[in-house]
């Protein structure tokens, strides 16, 4: 167990420091959201809000305030580029459901399921394009040159997943890949956005990009146990959805690799051809126990929390963002939805 | 018949020297297109090419370089604000035939029916994004603004005409507020990004952004009447394909009003509730034809053409980019494909 581990061990990990600290700019966030969702197309807001006023707990935004104020940050501009943060987020969860055919989305039906994937295709299209009008609000482009980047690199990891999800030959280095293009790159942008925003000096503004990136490594190497071992009342998804779609995470690829021969029947039967019974999901995960694979995965995830943590030395430990940013690192390790 | 009309009759309408003007400059858009659709995941610049490389008369980007140099620009800032153009519009192509589940695009067989739907969406997302890395290259906050909200404002359209075009009882207001955001909208903001590009004064810029408008909808006006009167071998994608989706476009609209109670039961079979034989197509044609619905439909989008080119007596009439430009609003009307 290395030192992040530990540090998740000894204190109950928990986020609400830092909610506390951002409540202000998170209450202005929110207010920006729920205007800038706003259209005179009817489905447009109501699709929007089924998502955006659902149990998301918005911790992108959350980074990209929490970094700017660490740098220092005295304007609002940072509120703007936040609330473009999430959009951007809420833009490929849209998408992401209807490519993944997904049921349920923060304990909620799936939009596309209610509104029909067309709606769902293009209220995604919507919510990219305010994204933008908001950053050109904010003024910066060296933020809307981060952002944009992000959003290429988010698609270009989506397409990756959609043509190598389902090779159980997917290598440990094209999974992290992936994770690393579709979800760690939003992290890294929202809190580099964050730090540009605040004028902060070059390495202050990698360090953030650095913590943001590792930090999304984390939630999602967490994020792909889960869906081996949650629940799905604390989800607000059904797990063992990864496993239904045949979706190659670390989880079940170390699962595969340590069972070896013996398993690749079981395997080839209920991930390759998708052939599944009830059974298989509950031998599936009794497999990743009993090869530690669940646990290889949240070790791997508490490193990159460590190493999230330990970027931001470079930062005073006097100003009350840099542990409150601590927080949100182990949180991302600890959390159980 | 008014000035539009007589005009587009006195001579072979053709864009031929806006095209040979524009030859260097749209070389250069070319390049960067296909520069930019690359990607370490193969099946993008794949599903790309195939609609980037196809039959497509690239008018928006060509109207992007043509409001710039109308206007002076002396720079190739505008280049890379057509090439993002371009590609907000295969995006948006792209998304539309995943939510029409349309068959044919630019005569090729739709990219979704090729690379499935999700890889449709996220590729649109792919080269949405890398439209905004183009103009944040281009460095022009003015630019990013303009097409930022024609982005959403194309986005609202289709969402419109998804909740509305099955309505029957649409009225042509709404038919027009549709056509305006999902086509003119990006007209409008590629003339209005050019000019702006250049350094143009607001009376210009606002010249220019009307004239796309206008020409916007003159192609969307000529695109639905195309629908019922166009040969597939033309068109690059099947005639009536608006009347087996039952989509309330203007020729519809007005045949309809225009036959009355005797044919309404043959609207509300074939339309409505989308219960059609080969015959009914044919049918719907001779209507069109007997009421004058196509005709009226091909005048309003002359005036439109009119209305665009008197706007550019803003220009100087020594200014060879001004009759080349009034040569692409009659063109607009004049096309068969």
């Amino acid at each position: 167990m290395d030192a992040a581990s530990a540090a998740v061990a000894s204190k109950p990990p928990s986020i609400d420091e830092l909610i506390r600290l951002a409540r202000g700019d998170m209450a202005g966030v929110d207010a920006l959201i729920r205007e800038r969702m706003q259209s005179p197309v009817p489905v447009i807001p109501a699709l929007a809000d089924h998502l955006i006023g659902s149990s998301g707990k918005r911790l992108r935004p959350l980074l990209t305030i929490a970094s700017a104020r660490l740098c220092g940050a005295r304007d609002d501009a940072c509120l703007k580029l936040a609330a473009a943060v999430e959009f951007i987020h809420t833009a490929t969860l849209l998408h992401d459901d209807v490519v993944d055919s997904s049921e349920l989305r923060r304990g909620r039906v799936a939009a596309h399921l209610i509104w029909g994937a067309p709606s769902s295709v293009l209220v995604g299209d919507f919510l990219f394009a305010r994204a933008f009008e908001l950053m050109v609000e904010a003024g910066s482009m060296a933020a809307l040159e981060i952002l944009a980047r992000a959003s290429r690199v988010i698609a270009e990891g989506e397409v990756l997943q959609l043509t190598r999800a389902h090779d159980l030959d997917l290598s440990q280095e094209t999974y992290l890949q992936i994770i690393r293009a579709k979800t760690a790159e939003l992290f890294a942008a929202a809190a580099e956005a964050g730090a540009v925003s605040a004028g902060a000096p070059r390495e202050q503004r990698q360090a953030l990009r650095r913590f943001g990136q590792d930090v999304g490594l984390a939630f999602q190497l967490v994020d792909d146990a889960l869906d081996y071992s949650g629940a799905s009342e604390v989800l607000g998804k059904n797990p063992g959805d990864d496993f239904r779609e045949g979706k190659a995470t670390l989880p079940l690829l170390l699962a595969m690799a340590r069972t070896g021969a013996p398993e690749e029947p079981f395997w080839r039967r209920t991930v390759d051809r998708r052939e599944q019974t009830d059974a298989d999901f509950q031998r599936a995960r009794e497999l990743m126990r009993a090869t530690g694979a669940l646990q290889s995965t949240l070790d791997l995830a508490a490193d990159y929390a460590a190493a999230a943590k330990a970027g931001l030395a470079e930062f005073s430990a006097a100003n009350p963002w840099r542990p409150a940013m601590e927080d949100l690192a182990d949180f991302a390790v600890s959390r159980r939805a």
